[in-house]
């Protein structure tokens, strides 16, 4: 605990223990990893250790553990007993429900409908696809029987074999590109533009919460068309709502580009990608969108007869987000003290905490707040009513406040007899320290402006991703910069990688060997309408020298 | 086909063939099952056979099969590759979509949540409710191995056994109850009010499209009390929640009640109903909600220690509905020319049809029918702007028609140069036969009046099943009255069956024996505020002739 008499030197020997911590705090969010950057400067000042944070450990201690205990400070998901599976609770499920409205609209708006398939595959399906089988073989999980019966100690086993196993799907490729195949006769049934919101089973050895868990939820895209070039649109066009998606409503900046041969989705011709950077600089696959040529329409038979009366096979695209995107809001937004939340996305904006300290004052303070609330939710933003809720649980006013810091709302706001007195309130905006602390403003004021301000918040949030993406991204020319780049780390602090770095390269084993030594990635190849990928470059591959134009992203992954 | 030649005698001679044949389906509708009724009298007209539907059989010919074929003519749904399985198509899909939207929104003003569970549930945990193991045992999917290998022969098969099998959810009372039991320690962390929207999968043997499939899509309501009187409320709260859906946003009468201990989900205290009457006067059981009591708590250890400092379990509940909704809502409102869709959850409310002869007309009556559509789409309906859209598909312009007759939308708006020229519109509203038609409106009253139109069709179809519920069903105080309501059917229709009969009764072995006997099934023991069951009657049993006050409503039943 910070003590008044650490509080020496630059800080004001008066000031209380709190405000210097959020001080520090202030620092730590500008650089998320500067805690331990500052400790020397906290040793200076005769401070014995770090200010605690409400998350331990810190980012800058231990990043993936952080990662785990802001998941459960702010309520958001918890393993389950089921190997891999996650219990999404109900704050992180409100995020994704408000993920999922996004979405839904921005596909509904690009022309497509949903439907739902089924969650069994039956393995012979799977296997018409030789490259997607072997891709998705190693994590199925299989239904092999269908029903239990009591055996000879009593315990229930499974009985009811199956004829043929059928696989809880991975993905949905080989059961919806075998309904398509019934469905389109003539080009007159195409193009199909179908999405599904479903959940997936993969059975990965390590699982990470939202990150990469057994069971997870998404969307996935899967449409079918007359022509290559409009499938290729299509592609492109939903990578693009994922980007905007990504940038607009997570505040998460990305890069759209291609994935190269090595990394494409099992039975796809193009793969490609939205990438974000972490706040350890390790890049993080947000979204995919492939173009799938002619691969699964043969394998599923989904041909159609063209206008000019040939038989032809479709031209398909698969496309998908799923729960991981959590995953990608907290590590791109969270500080030490736990979750912070766009405001687009946060199920509540505004929390208010009524403060009393007995039975007297509770009445006209819970009359107060119940009147702001009705005038907050009257103001709007992001074409919605604000939302807005009051907190009058009996739990200590600490726990209370802390329990909504961490979990990121945007806005909490305490009303007592003061407040109430002078009609004014002090909104503490979770992306501001205290140090950065506004004047009180007055409620009429608050009301007005809290739409500007959760605007301003949302804008400030995605700047502040870029600024961090920006001041973590070289473009690197030379193979000893690439190495001094991913390995010059301080060595106190393992979690902190070089970033983005963006070369020319060529694919090909001796570029792999060296991508692997460093455990480094090609996380794309951006497409040429990304910032800084416009023109041309002709340039030599870092890795093996060969003249190439192409420019890839590197960085270590998720 | 009817010709001219058959329109004789009561119908005048110069009527078009097409307007007879919309009196027939004016007089089929009002009472679904009596196009055999009428088939004489156009044998004394001089007609050979009746009109020709839309849908192949008709209600009266082969009322499961009329099913079937329209939720295919409805695009609604298929079967899948997978054994009972199904696809849910778009149109289908979207209707479940409304259906989600109302009750969710009716689920979050009663204080729920969402939040989401694994969908595999381990062995053991099954077990721990010996009741609720052996109700769901026999159609358990199970999972056992993780992994797909090629065999000898090159083909897959499942490698990598589970240590302990996984059961794919059935219902999750048990993955809940356990992540409860860690979420409680004390009388502060209750109530837990919890919805899961998910798919469970039932091996059933006998599956029929949205009534009983393998896979289903539903809801589950999962709550925790600290009072036994706290989770009975909540029981009948969200049996009323289910009701008031039914009613308001299906058009579809029910009866609330209680079901028998025979009749009970495995596991449950008590086990409340909504139960429907179909046009074929069977029952459908809508919608459940169960009062568990302390039997998952103590199976699952839920334990809090009470204000009195006591250790207590929890009382639990469990709600839930399915995709069987959209069964139902077919079999309480279609008619032998497809689905009937109540405006409350029609995809689709206004469809606007141009019809052009040639390119020259095509400009303009596609300008005129996209003012129209914006017009119209600024009109409002429940709480919403309507929904409306333009199909101009180069599709023949009776298939096109008789498509979305098929699908159920409410209203069909033609628009061609002639209609155009008056300005004046003939929407057709699906559940009036042509027979009723009204004269053309001018455009603008036809905006004025959507809305209105809209809310009258909505609560004419609540009406007219009601009505039929209510001409279908009987007091019945004599088993042979009984044994007669139940039996004495048309001989050509065996799909008639008796309607709803209300009777004293008593459970037990000699009441089930008769029930069995006649294939009727006690649906449930109406709530004390049900129309017609506000007042205790003493009575006889009419089974065993015990006395007693209590009455039960019985049908066949799907």
């Amino acid at each position: 605990m910070l003590t008044r008499a650490g509080a020496r030197g630059r800080f004001p020997a008066c000031a209380p223990a709190a405000c210097l911590l959020e001080d520090f705090r202030a620092i730590a969010y500008n650089n998320p990893l500067s805690t331990r950057a500052i400790a020397p400067i906290l040793k200076g000042n005769g401070m014995a250790k770090a200010p605690q944070t409400a998350i331990t450990p810190t980012r800058a201690e231990d990043y993936p553990e952080w990662y785990q205990q802001v998941v459960r400070a702010a309520d958001l998901a918890e393993t389950s007993a089921v190997r891999g599976c996650m219990v999404i609770k109900p704050w992180g499920y409100a995020i994704w429900e408000n993920m999922q409205r996004v979405l839904d609209q921005m596909f509904k708006d690009t022309g497509h409908v949903n439907a739902y398939f089924p969650l069994f595959i039956p393995l012979s399906y799977l296997e018409k696809e030789a490259q997607h089988v072997e891709g998705f073989a190693k994590e199925c999980a299989v239904v092999t029987h269908h029903r239990l019966e009591a055996g000879p100690d009593g315990k229930l086993v499974p009985t009811g074999k199956l004829d043929e196993p059928l696989v809880v799907r991975p993905t949905s490729e080989t059961i919806i590109g075998a309904t398509y195949a019934k469905w389109v006769q003539s080009y007159r049934d195409l193009p199909i533009l179908i999405n599904q919101w479903a959940n997936v089973v993969r059975w990965e050895l390590r699982t990470r919460l939202f990150l990469r868990t057994t069971e997870f939820l998404w969307q996935e895209g899967h449409t079918a068309h007359a022509t290559r070039a409009e499938a290729e649109e299509e592609t492109l066009k939903m990578l693009n709502v994922y980007a905007t998606f990504a940038q607009d409503t997570m505040a998460m900046p990305v890069i759209r580009g291609e994935k190269t041969a090595g990394e494409r989705f099992p039975g796809a011709v193009n793969t490609y990608s939205i990438e974000a950077m972490m706040q350890d600089r390790k890049a993080l696959q947000a979204g995919t969108s492939h173009f799938l040529g002619q691969n699964f329409s043969k394998a599923q038979e989904i041909k159609f007869h063209s206008a000019e009366g040939r038989e032809e096979f479709a031209w398909t695209t698969s496309w998908g987000v799923s729960t991981r995107l959590i995953g990608a809001l907290i590590m791109t937004h969270s500080d030490d003290d736990g979750l912070i939340l766009p405001p687009k996305l946060a199920p509540q904006q505004v929390v208010i905490l009524p403060i009393t300290r007995n039975d007297e004052e509770r009445g006209p303070v819970l009359e107060y707040c119940n009147q702001l609330k009705k005038e907050l939710a009257g103001a709007r933003y992001d074409d919605a009513p604000v939302r807005v809720t009051i907190d009058d649980r009996d739990v200590p006013r600490a726990d209370k406040k802390w329990q909504h810091v961490k979990r990121g709302v945007p806005f909490i706001v305490e009303i007592g007899p003061r407040d109430i007195a002078g009609d004014t309130i002090m909104p503490k905006r979770r992306d501001q320290s205290s140090g950065e602390k506004k004047p009180a403003v007055s409620r009429v004021e608050f009301i007005a402006k809290v739409g500007a301000e959760l605007a301003e918040m949302q804008k400030s949030m995605f700047e502040r991703a870029l600024a961090q993406r920006a001041a973590n991204t070289r473009t690197i020319a030379r193979l000893e910069d690439f190495e001094a780049f991913f390995t010059s780390k301080n060595a106190e602090n393992p979690e902190i990688h070089g970033g983005f770095a963006n070369c020319h390269f060529v694919e090909g084993p001796a570029t792999q060997e060296i991508l692997n030594k460093y455990k480094v990635t090609i996380r794309c190849v951006p497409l040429s309408d990304e910032p800084g990928f416009e023109e041309t470059v002709p340039g030599k591959c870092i890795f093996t020298g060969e003249s190439t134009t192409q420019r890839g992203v590197f960085a270590k992954a998720y």
